[in-house]
């Protein structure tokens, strides 16, 4: 997170879905569906990854905590910092269980799975 | 800002359109159609609100720097702290130019608009 260069790459949220991203050996591993944003602080909290499944159908999303996504201006895509076992294991839903975003205990059970420190309020 | 109650009350950037957007006298002055994050940064830059428009015809955007928005959790929408005057004459575009969102002198004109200083880098 070091190259300030890239301070005014912004996007519209909207179009941040459909981003691709990879793991850190370079592979695809899937792309942002969403991401989640604090009301009142503007602060990206997560971004909404999926998978793949096919026509949506069996699509999981998986929200990954900000801090594990590094922008890549090469690629134009996310690199993240997570094993595939922290993903395969990871905190998923779909479309029929869409998780409490209001919830505390889930923030901290994202947090905790990847090995991050929840952010003092 | 200083209510650090809501610290949770976290929202898919998707679902951010269509918020409500108030003056501080309390009148609907808008809606949220969009939000514009930092790539890299994760941070909420402007909120892009619409005043109207009849079906979309005609309908202009004004990019909101955010620090202009204070989230209220009894409306659940955001009251603005800019003057009609200033919205009037502020920066708008339609779908037909949309703004370079990675030009700096464009993100300079908008905060100096509002009376903001522009972020240091």
């Amino acid at each position: 997170m070091a190259d300030i260069n890239v301070s005014h790459s912004n996007i519209r949220a909207s179009r941040v879905n459909g981003t691709t991203v990879y793991n850190t050996a370079g592979e695809q591993l899937g792309t942002v569906e969403d991401v989640v944003i604090g009301k009142r602080d503007g602060k990206v909290k997560y971004a909404i990854m999926s998978f793949g499944g096919f026509l949506g159908i069996g699509e999981e999303y998986h929200p990954l905590p900000w801090d594990t996504l590094d922008y890549d201006t090469q690629k134009d895509g996310y690199t993240v910092s997570v094993t595939r076992e922290q993903l395969e294991g990871g905190p998923r839903y779909d479309t029929s269980n869409e998780p409490d975003w209001e919830d505390e205990a889930y923030h901290r059970s994202l947090y905790s799975h990847y090995g991050l420190t929840y952010p003092a309020i």
